[in-house]
């Protein structure tokens, strides 16, 4: 098991080797937060790419090595779109991340989202009760109650810990999970991650933006380092920004600059620990 | 009639169980705001939830005391959304608000502004022209003009205090209008409220997000309490923000950023005036 | 040929009239920078009036005379939209400003753009892969290679030069090319302009938003004189608003700022050179 350092190593290594190459991140993503997630992703160093349509959904899995889904919002026409992308993703073996936000909410999100099961993303993030509520759904974890109402999380980080580790055993890849604390996991290494900022809660798309920065990793990281990435990212960008900030549309603004910013000796001082898998 | 103290002190309370009880305000609204919208909610304290599909018109209905619909912008198939929605808000009897920007145009808007004198929303905001088209072609007075043109009002505030009341004698609940002066009305009391900003109309959805947030406080205040509190947090924070800005985007960040610091002080010297109904 | 100083003093005075007649640019618009399309409308003096229904593409003929097409991200039933929107551009004579973003990508958006040249827009504004694309595309000029992939430019603005010219000729309009340098022409008189910031790369929506703020111009100018004044300002505004910050989301913030407080003598120290066509 990798020990703490060498994990913060990987992470300043994937922010560098993103800073030069400037990898494309498509998405298909929420109408709320579109324009955030696009920000955020280009002040990661990556370059964002917003589609609608079914042949696009297919399109995207060709030309990046990473795609991002994220249904907040749902278009009438997204059966097929979605379907057509997720197809591409399987054949192209994309590194696809996933945000199951709206979990429960809507037959056509439901049917979508139970679909997904055979796609296996290679990064899901969500807060707790989105990720308790997958892997659920997707059977691979018995929930023994149902937390969810709109998008906000109703449980702790902590109780998603094994739901979190069983999704990521079952599609081989690794899950984020945000909150006061976060956590990241493959399903062998688990990670818990401080810092951060309750100003997050007070912006729309912390979650939405974070899941496009993770996508952007992903096209030249593996899942886990991708998702430890964005998340450590986002940890110290908002401490940062929240100690120059009088309310939530100025720290808004210094996150992103932040993110743009942020550098080595800040993320070698993160707070992460290695917990048991 | 309450004084204007006690206005003010109603305000106060409304803030402060908001920022208390944080609410979720639901909302089906127009794509070029929308993220003003549900950052505005935030800042005010309440939490956002935005949907499109029909099946979710519905259960925002459950989910949430108020709820918020601005069609700026349609979506081809917002018929039965919208439609299933207003259904569930009468069924549920939801303090729902209304923003009739558009009015006028289109028939697929047309047609929906028509139906929803049936569902009697709780709090109507828009501008003088607004005001006065949909009261017009609601029935409840009779227009000697149409003044409207694209999103922007071609008539003044105190030209639709009349049909402000009328709106609001008609439905039950609360009119705001929004202009240089702001006119708050139950249709027996009406407030005219002070303050605000000539940059409030430089940048885009100052209007959408106060129908946003007016849904925020309606879910824990009387519609025309919840529709006076946000105009006059808007009025005092928009005043505060222009002082501090140089420009359109400086003061839409100092804007929110105020929103979400408001005191009780600053509301207890906002100027409102009690006028006869 | 006009010389420097008076284009110069053309856009001075396109910027004057702008600021004192508000004049409506109506758009059909995407989704990830349609709120940054307004406020920079909003800033450079226009208002903003956003539509996505063919009724009301059809109405935008009639109440501006300019108007703005954009089709980065497509909904479903854009066919209908955009063709009754072009045809009625056409028999209303409307100065329309087309943004070619996505040329290439997906059969309806690709469609709708051969459909267009029977429209011929008033000003086309894109990076130089897309002017070289669309006018390969549109028969006016034989290109060696397809350089396009997702949103981004691989070709240089002076290998657009020969394209641009020869689409300006074919419309009859104007063609602002936007890169490292920029580059206006109406297919006689032919404008290299310096200026900008690599900062304006770093945030999603500057060539849609100086698409919109084109469109603003076009109101009240000819199209290169519109091209001009939308290039020059965007130019100016951001090498002030890059000195100003520390990220892109500063930087955009400024920038907005600078837009909407643009002076006379900044755009006279403007550099621009006319280059023979």
């Amino acid at each position: 098991m990798a020990g703490k350092n060498s994990l913060l190593n990987a992470v300043n290594e994937t922010i560098k080797k993103t800073r030069e190459q400037n990898p494309i991140a498509p998405s298909i993503t929420n109408m709320v937060t579109i324009n955030f997630v696009a920000n955020a992703q280009l002040a990661a160093g990556g370059r964002a790419f917003m589609v609608t349509q079914a042949d696009e959904g297919k399109l995207i899995a060709s030309i990046s090595k990473s795609a991002y889904i994220n249904l907040g919002t749902m278009m009438d026409w997204y059966d097929s779109t979605i379907t057509e992308a997720c197809k591409a993703f399987v054949e192209n073996n994309n590194k696809w991340v996933f945000d199951p936000v709206g979990l429960g909410i809507g037959t056509l999100r439901t049917s979508l989202f139970k679909m997904m099961k055979d796609c296996k993303p290679a990064v899901i993030r969500g807060n707790a009760s989105e990720i308790i509520g997958l892997a659920s759904m997707w059977g691979v974890y018995e929930s023994a109650k149902n937390s969810l109402s709109g998008v906000d999380s109703a449980d702790s980080v902590a109780a998603a810990k094994i739901p979190a580790e069983m999704l990521a055993k079952f599609t081989g890849g690794a899950v984020a999970v945000s909150g006061k604390e976060d956590l990241v996991t493959d399903g062998t290494t688990t990670v818990i991650c401080h810092g951060g900022s309750p100003m997050l809660s007070k912006i729309t798309g912390a979650g939405c933006s974070l899941g496009g920065v993770i996508c952007v990793y992903a096209n030249i990281a593996t899942p886990f380092e991708a998702a430890l990435t964005g998340t450590v990212v986002y940890n110290e960008a908002a401490k940062k920004a929240e100690a120059k900030s009088r309310g939530p549309a100025s720290f808004m603004q210094n996150f992103i600059d932040e993110i743009y910013c942020i550098d080595e000796d800040t993320i070698l001082k993160s707070e992460i620990e290695l917990v048991e898998g």
